[in-house]
């Protein structure tokens, strides 16, 4: 790959941010950069003046040069035989003048449909596995998860966050202008990707005549796939118009389209990483009846109001496991009841392991929904000394896995909160989706089951 | 104060806890317990084997005693002329028999309305003030928030999380049966306790004939009140009857007085955490028409959508400001328009400061929402090094507190949580409310603006 446009007064960001990563030859394009320190001295031989000079064959380049140098500078990729280009390039049609959206019909023009274009005002693509990365530190680690967004800034907050959510992202595209491959084009890429599980969206609106082709791509796609709709509100609709001089279109025929095509439509970004959060641990799921296990009565009640308001249910265990139940609850003031009510008796973990087990076998459950404060991953708060309280309850939380019901912990935002980093990415390690608040997580579960239901009628058929 | 019913197998607890920031004398009552290791070794006369031999006056006492000695205990505490007791003991009529229906009848006559009673079966009272706590590490500096509840473990949720929340409790009260003192009684309390200004409440239900006492407290108060009504489903209901034997009622009883008295109800502790948060920070405030500065042109429209669906608004600047605004803009990508989409620019802090500023001084805008993911507040990640970075951003962020309107950042929950901790513990000290998700406050705005008005209605009448 080449990055054409180093800027020295940028430090050579987007020189610096590929080159930490890329599992390819870099190059680098500049018409009179020559030396970038740390990168080449001069003597290595892997900055030219025109892509056309590079001795190696080019499959992409990321472009940041002047607006005043884009058109020859995709001939010159177009000459080379790139396949892809990530456009930073910016003031073509979101400027919303005349000349900038002819500036962009020139583009595409130029690329004579030989070259594929993300962009322009776009930054490009985020791909782990070969260490394309258009900012630092950006996590090296391929995952199963695409996500497809205008934005660039909303990029950088999933693909930094995705590790955080327990997840891996296959590849990102900030897609810009969308002049030539647009939010229809990279939906239906990442639906036939084979690196892709799960699909997340940020989309603003669509050009015109593009209606038709997106239909068609929801309806062959059968990979879960979650989207946040921006402009929905008439006042977010002029935002985004500033954003990116897209048209968001009526919030009716949006809704009516997600519908009719199982798309999970959510409300932030937040939520659409708690999506493929909870989809990357327990594949696509449905749940209706739900055993809650609490620390608190009190908890235990709010989580069960929470989740009959979302139209979940909290039923009574089935009368064979009730009674297993009770025979492992002996502390006062504990309920083997749903929602379980295991106040002190937490500390002895082996018996919460024992529930765990037993609740989730119940053939009437099909998830379980956990609150446990951080202090309890912290000895100093501790009652009675239990060595072998963490590694316990850590492995209960992984109970989920063996029944293949999602098993759900909320593990308090109290003190001690650097605690609770290190066991959210203990957590994290083994697939066991952690949240800090039930209403992170409690509104998506009826979206995400529903989702599943109609997909799993579509491949029965 | 004393500790009655100290237990060696709790490893004297709650000795330990009341004597870790207690500020007057701390007695301990046994019958047979002797000495306590880093209590008393026996030589200095604080162990007692009835609470009448104490040499001292005791006002307080915290009781964990087998319920076969509570009628006794309590006879001497009134006689000993102790004004309040937190009876930990529980199986009174929490236990659903008639056995303990009738021991708490005893309990409240024995006590002869000179020794008033919170509990049984509750933890009773946090007071950091004096240094009253029933568990370890609870925060030991007194705030300005009240917090009632019947359950133990809610309070100790609120208790170990105020500080991250940013506050701190004046009183917090787990009243558990509520048998003597109850959520009526201690709300009234609240009302007039100078020491309290925001009171949270979580309440499953009252007793049969407290209603029209509730409904004389609610018209009484004018502080700002948030309530979590637990049980409001049925099977909530089912499941806090389990929790503590009362009946939760018909919700739209609940829903309707909450309505008539101005009660914020929120359906989390979460949320009700959240209330005390904004108000600590920023006082009771009415606010409607919202700016928002965002880095990330989506994710500015995505707040917009928010708002606009919770009932604010995200109007255009006034004529003069937008003016104002445009000449602080000079990097491509962003807008002066609201949101304000700042982009790149944010790495010139200083003149973020003067966008906030100005945006601020708006007479149309009632209050501020930014939104910054937390990798901006690590150095390794700045594109150009400013040393004055986040210093300068973080007294921007004090900005709402110059122009008397909410400022609300949300620092997203990215990459680097470590440095998010910091930032909040930083933002906290400056009673500057920080979020993660803007779904943890967006949806209460409206609750607490509401609720703001009707209560300036009642003080100009």
């Amino acid at each position: 790959m080449a990055v054409i446009g180093a800027s020295k007064s940028r430090d050579f960001f987007f020189v610096k941010n590929h080159q930490e990563n890329f599992v390819g030859d870099l190059y680098v394009v500049h018409p009179s950069v020559k030396q970038i320190p740390g990168f080449d001295d001069g003597t290595k031989g892997k900055i030219y003046k025109s892509v056309k000079d590079i001795p190696d064959d080019i499959d992409f380049v990321f472009i940041a040069v002047p607006k005043s140098q884009i058109l020859s500078v995709i001939d010159d990729c177009v000459e080379k035989g790139v396949k892809l280009a990530s456009v930073f390039t910016a003031e073509f049609s979101d400027a919303g003048t005349k000349e900038g959206k002819e500036l962009e019909t020139n583009l595409i023009e130029h690329a004579k449909n030989k070259l594929r274009i993300l962009g322009p005002n776009g930054m490009g693509l985020f791909y782990p596995k070969l260490g394309i990365a258009w900012r630092p530190k950006f996590p090296n680690t391929p995952g199963n998860v695409g996500f497809i967004a205008q934005s660039g800034g909303i990029c950088n907050i999933a693909i930094y966050a995705s590790q955080e959510f327990g997840f891996d992202f296959s590849k990102v595209f900030s897609f810009g202008n969308g002049a030539d491959l647009d939010f229809v084009d990279l939906l239906y890429f990442l639906s036939k990707d084979p690196e892709t599980d799960i699909i997340l969206g940020y989309i603003e609106g669509i050009s015109k005549g593009r209606g038709k082709a997106l239909q068609r791509v929801l309806e062959l796609n059968n990979k879960p796939l979650a989207i946040v709709k921006g402009g929905k509100s008439g006042k977010g609709s002029l935002a985004a118009k500033t954003h990116t001089g897209t048209m968001t279109g009526e919030k009716k025929i949006w809704e009516t389209l997600f519908k009719q095509y199982d798309v999970i439509e959510v409300e932030s970004i937040e939520q659409l990483l708690t999506v493929a959060r909870l989809i990357n641990c327990y594949g696509s799921f449905s749940i209706k009846n739900i055993g809650i296990l609490s620390i608190s009565g009190g908890y235990g009640v709010i989580l069960v109001d929470l989740l009959e308001n979302f139209g979940m249910r909290v039923p009574q265990f089935s009368k064979p496991i009730q009674e297993k139940l009770e025979k492992k609850f002996f502390t006062r003031g504990t309920s083997s009841n749903n929602p379980l009510d295991v106040s002190a008796q937490i500390y002895d973990s082996e018996s919460i392991y024992e529930i765990i087990d037993i609740a989730l076998s119940d053939n009437k459950i099909d998830s379980l929904i956990l609150d446990l404060p951080t202090w309890y991953f912290n000895t100093d708060f501790h009652i009675r000394e239990n060595k072998s309280f963490k590694p316990t309850i850590i492995k209960a939380f992984g109970l989920g896995h063996k029944h293949h019901k999602p098993l759900i912990p909320i593990i308090q935002r109290v003190n001690c909160p650097e605690v609770r980093i290190k066991t959210v990415r203990k957590l994290n390690e083994k697939r066991i989706p952690v949240f800090g608040d039930p209403l992170e997580f409690i509104p998506l579960l009826p979206k995400i089951s529903k989702n599943f239901k109609v997909m799993k009628k579509r491949k029965e058929n």
